[in-house]
C-alpha cells in the first residue's frame, strides 16, 4: 500500500512503500539522497545499495518512482523521518533534464514572466508554485461555503451571447453556426433575472474581456464570482454580505493554509469584522490633504488613491479591506441605481483589498420605467433583441437588488502578495499569450 | 423584520411582515386570498379590509409586495399557517399579465420547448421549474464535497485555446485579437498536465461543442465536471472513484431534496454501493439474446443497448448506474490506454445512468513514446504547437492516470427524469437558440 509523504513519520521502524516524482538527487558523504515528491509534499530517501543507485543512472528530475524502505527518525528531514535501505522501481523513466529548475524558492518577478509561462507545465511542479493554486482552491471553497450557508443558489449561465449587451467595452466574437455571437463579459443580466426566481444567486465562471493593454492587472480570461441578492433593505445590505463573505473566506484560508502562506511570504492578514467605508469624495479630500496632489476634481479613484486608502485604513482602521462608496454619477452604467438622496452619486461601491479593486458592488435600478429611461440616456436601444429578455424580468417584477462582480484572480494575487495577476492563474491569457 | 415563508408557522398569534411576489389571487366566499412567493416557497394571505383589497386593483402576478398581518393556524395552507387582516404595500407594481401561467405544475413536454425557452425568464418563477435548479445546485455541491474530501484540487483552466487539439470534432472559432482561436471542448490536456502537479484535480466549467444536430441529448454549451487522478493502480481505481462520487452525490441529493424530487415525480433511486460492470462484448451478447436484435457485430454501444442495460441492471443488480467497460480499440482517442491484456480493447469505460451515458472514464497512455506513436497513428502531428505543452508534461514524467468527463446537465436531467437535456439548463444553447 502506498504511504503518502506526510504520513511517513507515523511508520518509524516499519517497511513502507512510497511513490512520486524524483524531485532532487545528491551525493553526500558517499551516500545517495533523493527527495521524492507526491501530492502532499516531499519524502527524503537514502539509497545505500549500489545496485539501487545504479537504477537512477541517466534518470532526470521528474522520473516517476516507487520506493520501498525502512522509516527512520531524522529530525532534519521533511516530516521528521526518512526512508533507509531504499529499493527502487522506475515507473516512468525521464531522460531529459527539465527545461527549468523546479527545486527552488518562488523567485519569478514580473520581468521574467514569459519564461515562467513558457515553462508553466513543468514550473507548476515547484512546490512553492503549487501552493499558490492550493490556496486558490481553498479560497473558492470557502467563498462557496459562505454563500451556500446564506441561501445563495449556484447557477450556470451561458457564456455565448447573441450580442454585446453591456455596450461599449471590447468583446470577443464567436462564429456561432455562421452567425456572429460574443463571449460574455459577465453574467450581469442573467444573475439579475435570477433574483426573480431565487432572490439570491451566485456563479463562479470564466468571463472574457478583449483587453488591448498588457498590464499587471489585466488578462483576457478571468474567473469571476458573481453574486446577486434581492429584497435588500438598502445598499448597505449588499456591502455587509460581501464584507462578511470576504472576512469568512480570508480568515478561513489564513487558518487552513497558514504554513503555505508563510512560506510564500504572504503578508499577515489585517482585517476587521466590519470593513471601513469611505466615499469617493472623502478619499479625494483625505488624499489631497495627505499627499499634496489635488484629486478633488477627479471623478473616479486614481490607482494611486486605491493604494493610499488601503494603506491608510490598514493603519487607522486596522483593515486592509475597505469599501469606497458613492461613486460619481458620471461613471455609472445604465443598470446602476442613482442615489435618491444625492443624484450626483450612484449606489455603487468598490471593495478594495491591499491596494486594488477586488469587487464592484452596486445596487441596481429595479424600476422598469426608470431602467428604460436610463438605457435611452446611455444611448442604448431598449428594443434591441439583446435587451428584450432582460427587460422582461423587470416588467414582471424584480425587487430591490444588488450584488457584486468579484475577481477571483485578483483576490488570489493579493492574498498571497503576487506582483502580477497572471501569477495567480494556471494558464493565463492576454493579448500576447494564447498558450500553454 | 422580514419573515420568510417557511418560518411563518412559528409566529402563530403574532403580527409579522412578509415580502415577495404576488403569485396567485382569488376571491373565495367574499374574501380575497393571495399567495405570496419568496425564496423559500409560498405564504397564504387573507385580505379582509376593502381598502387593502383595492391596492391590488390592476396589479398582476409578479407584483412585489410587503405584507403585514397576524398569523393564524390553518392546516390547509402551505406550512400550516396563514396571514389574516393583511395590510399591503406595493413595492414594485406589475401591470402587465405574465406571458405564461406560472402557477401550474411542471407540464412542459419536448413538443413545446420553444415556448418554454422563449418565456424562460418568467417561466423559471414556476415553483416546480425552480426546484430543478435547486436540485442541480445541490448535486454540484455534493460532487465538490466528495472530491475535496478525496484530496482533489479544484483548478480553473482556459477555455480559449490556440487551436483544435483533440482533432476532428466541431469547434467554435473565436477572433482572438485578429488571430484564430477556438473554444475548449474539454479541459482534457490541462487536467492531465495538472496530475503532474497535484495528482488529483477537478474542474466544473463550461465546455463547447458545435453540435450540428438538434436532438434531446445535445446542446452547444454544456457544464462538465472533469476529474483526473494520478498514481492509480489500474483502471478500476478510476471507476471506483467515479462510482463512489456518484453514489455520494445522488444519495445526499435524494436525502436533502426528497420533497422536491417527489413533487417533480422523479423516479425512486435504485443504487448499489458498487455499480455493476459489464464489457461492451458482454452487453452485445446479452442484448442480442434478450431482444433478438443482433448487435454482436457492433463496435460501439447502440442507444437502445444503453437503455436496455440500465433497465437490466436495475432489475438484476439493483442499480440504475452501470459501468460499460472494454470499449473496442477502433473507437479510441489517441490519449487512451490500449488494454495490455487484450489489444482489441481500450481501457475506457462509460458510466451509464437511467439509460444514458453520464461520464466517459478512460485510463490514459502515460508513456511519452507510446503516446507520440498513437498520435501519429491517429493522423495527428506531434510537432503541432497545440500539442507541444501537452507532450512536455509526459516527457518530464506523468504517472499512470485516468479520469472522467462527467456531464452535469445529463446528470441533472436523469436525476429528475426530464425528457430533454435542455430542461436541465437555465438558458440552453443549440444550433437554433442563442437567447435568452
Amino acid at each position: 500500500m502506498r504511504i503518502l509523504s506526510s504520513d511517513v513519520h507515523e511508520h518509524i521502524g516499519k517497511e513502507i512503500t512510497v511513490s512520486g516524482w524524483l524531485h532532487k538527487k545528491r551525493l553526500l558523504g558517499g551516500l545517495t539522497f533523493i527527495s521524492l515528491r507526491d501530492r502532499r509534499g516531499l519524502v527524503q530517501i537514502v539509497i545505500q545499495n549500489k545496485d539501487e543507485v545504479e537504477k537512477l543512472r541517466g534518470m532526470q528530475i521528474g522520473t516517476v518512482l516507487e520506493v520501498g524502505g525502512t522509516v527512520k527518525d531524522e529530525p532534519r528531514a521533511p516530516g521528521g523521518a526518512e526512508l533507509h535501505e531504499a529499493t527502487l522501481t522506475v515507473l516512468v523513466p525521464v531522460t531529459e533534464e527539465p527545461p527549468i529548475e523546479i527545486d527552488k524558492p518562488l523567485s519569478h518577478k514580473s520581468d521574467n514572466l514569459d519564461t515562467l509561462f513558457d515553462y508553466r507545465v513543468i514550473g507548476l511542479r515547484n512546490l512553492q508554485e503549487a501552493k499558490v493554486f492550493k490556496i486558490r482552491a481553498g479560497l473558492l471553497k470557502y467563498l462557496r461555503e459562505f454563500l451556500t450557508g446564506q441561501e445563495f443558489v449556484e447557477i450556470n449561465t451561458p457564456k455565448i451571447l447573441a450580442g454585446a449587451t453591456e455596450g461599449g467595452a471590447e468583446v470577443f466574437k464567436v462564429d456561432y453556426f455562421g452567425r456572429e455571437a460574443v463571449l460574455a463579459q459577465s453574467p450581469q443580466f442573467y444573475k439579475q433575472i435570477m433574483t426573480g426566481v431565487f432572490e439570491r444567486v451566485f456563479e463562479i465562471a470564466p468571463a472574457y474581456r478583449a483587453e488591448l493593454s498588457a498590464t499587471t492587472r489585466h488578462v483576457s480570461e478571468v474567473t469571476m464570482l458573481d453574486i446577486e441578492m434581492g429584497f435588500i433593505d438598502g445598499h448597505e445590505n449588499v456591502l455587509d454580505m460581501v464584507q462578511d463573505m470576504t472576512h469568512y473566506a480570508l480568515t478561513k484560508t489564513y487558518e487552513d493554509f497558514a504554513d503555505e502562506l508563510k512560506s510564500l511570504n504572504a503578508p499577515e492578514l489585517v482585517l476587521t469584522k466590519k470593513f471601513p467605508r469611505y466615499t469617493v469624495a472623502e478619499i479625494h479630500e483625505m488624499y489631497t490633504k495627505a499627499t499634496g496632489t489635488d484629486t478633488t476634481k477627479e471623478k473616479d479613484m486614481t490607482p494611486d488613491e486605491e493604494k493610499w486608502i488601503c494603506a491608510y485604513t490598514k493603519e487607522h482602521d486596522g483593515s486592509e479591506a475597505v469599501f469606497v462608496t458613492h461613486f460619481p454619477v458620471e461613471a455609472m452604467k445604465f443598470y446602476h441605481r442613482v442615489n435618491p438622496d444625492d443624484p450626483s452619486t450612484v449606489m455603487w461601491a468598490d471593495l478594495l483589498f491591499r491596494g486594488v479593486e477586488i469587487a464592484t458592488c452596486p445596487q441596481r435600478e429595479n424600476n422598469y420605467e426608470k431602467l428604460v429611461e436610463q438605457m435611452k440616456k446611455a444611448g442604448l436601444d431598449p428594443e434591441h433583441p439583446g435587451y428584450k429578455y432582460y427587460l422582461q424580468a423587470f416588467k414582471h417584477g424584480l425587487p430591490e437588488h444588488g450584488g457584486c462582480g468579484y475577481g477571483i484572480d485578483r483576490l488570489v494575487q493579493k492574498t498571497i502578495g503576487l506582483a502580477n495577476i497572471k501569477e495567480a492563474i494556471l494558464f493565463p491569457r492576454d493579448i500576447n499569450r494564447l498558450a500553454p
